[in-house]
């Protein structure tokens, strides 16, 4: 298909499918005349991917390009992918940067938490330092808050996280198990907040009546 | 303490603090001079609230001026606070808007995923579109997901919920219970999806060896 289409199908600009072409973050096409190529069906697949990791979730287009190119390249290592997407951060990530008081890090208090659950994590994971930071933050604000008080949440994410791997092992092909490890973790963690929002909402409204 | 402390104590830069005195963020001192004021520990309190809502949540001025004048009117009826709180989003919520092509809206997914859980949420709650999106999002890129396979994430949410809600039980002040309700709700999530993504990597190394 011509340009045109692809972005009439993906409902990309054109001006930013060739941005996403200078980039890199996008195969060329087949040329077919000086100023004009042919994209597939691949393409088309390729472009909503980068569509969806830099418009839903945020990631700027170095991260994504780095995401990408290291999907290709270790097609086959699940686990190094996995990596590498826990590692890709959004552009703008809001809390890391502008917190409060610059308060003395405790990263004691998350090895702590990592210790009691027995879990074995790269030491420059950046959630390791989403943890310190929140107690951190909570702390700050006067709340009694614990790093044991985040146990239960834990042994919940560690349902949560193997519910995920269940379903990339659904799949066979491993460039397809490559993007769905990108896509499951990415792209559901606003859903995943949605559903504990609304879960309060019937539980607050159950519990306190209405 | 004069304001030069209350920027040291909570590390916020007086031009900063009296932007939010003007903005009605932060409640008046008491004067002591045409040009000085006197503040307190609840100052001290809110500033570091504010600070936290703006800095680590990326909410807008304007949402949290809400949120905070919500919070000192509902003080004691938990259930409407948290309605308030839930539907409270980020200044820029990465997702909602720039997403890929404008797929047919399916919200009837969102509704049978309610209705399977049995819970009773407001029809306008922002977080039924983040699901709906997201689904959406999901499809658009080709991957077979259906809004069934969110039913487990759904009951890890509901027993998330019902953590978030002890906690607040704990506490016997109406208004302590409102700041922690909103502080616990909107603090915690970034530290929730970075529990999910250690886990994800304990869980794949153990899984897939490294």
């Amino acid at each position: 298909m011509r340009i045109s289409e692809l972005s009439r199908r993906s409902g990309v600009p054109i001006t930013t499918i060739k941005h996403y072409l200078r980039e890199g973050l996008l195969p060329p096409g087949r040329p077919t005349s000086a100023t004009q190529a042919e994209y597939g069906e691949p393409h088309l697949r390729r472009l909503r991917l980068v569509r969806a990791l830099i418009g839903v979730r945020g990631l700027s287009v170095g991260t994504t390009k780095e995401l990408l190119n290291a999907v290709s390249e270790n097609e086959t290592d699940t686990h190094q992918l996995l990596g590498l997407v826990l590692g890709a951060r959004p552009a703008t990530e809001p809390g890391t940067e502008s917190a409060t008081e610059p308060v003395a890090a405790r990263p004691g208090d998350t090895d702590a938490l990592l210790t009691e659950m027995g879990w074995s994590v790269s030491e420059h994971a950046p959630a390791r330092d989403v943890i310190t930071k929140t107690l951190e933050t909570l702390r700050s604000l006067g709340l009694d808050y614990d790093w044991r008080s985040l146990i239960p949440y834990a042994a919940l994410a560690e349902q949560t996280a193997t519910l995920d791997l269940d379903q990339l092992t659904d799949t066979a092909d491993p460039l397809e198990r490559a993007e769905r490890a990108v896509l499951l973790t990415v792209l559901l963690e606003p859903a995943l907040l949605a559903l504990r929002r609304l879960a309060q909402e019937d539980k607050s409204a159950k519990r306190y009546g209405v």
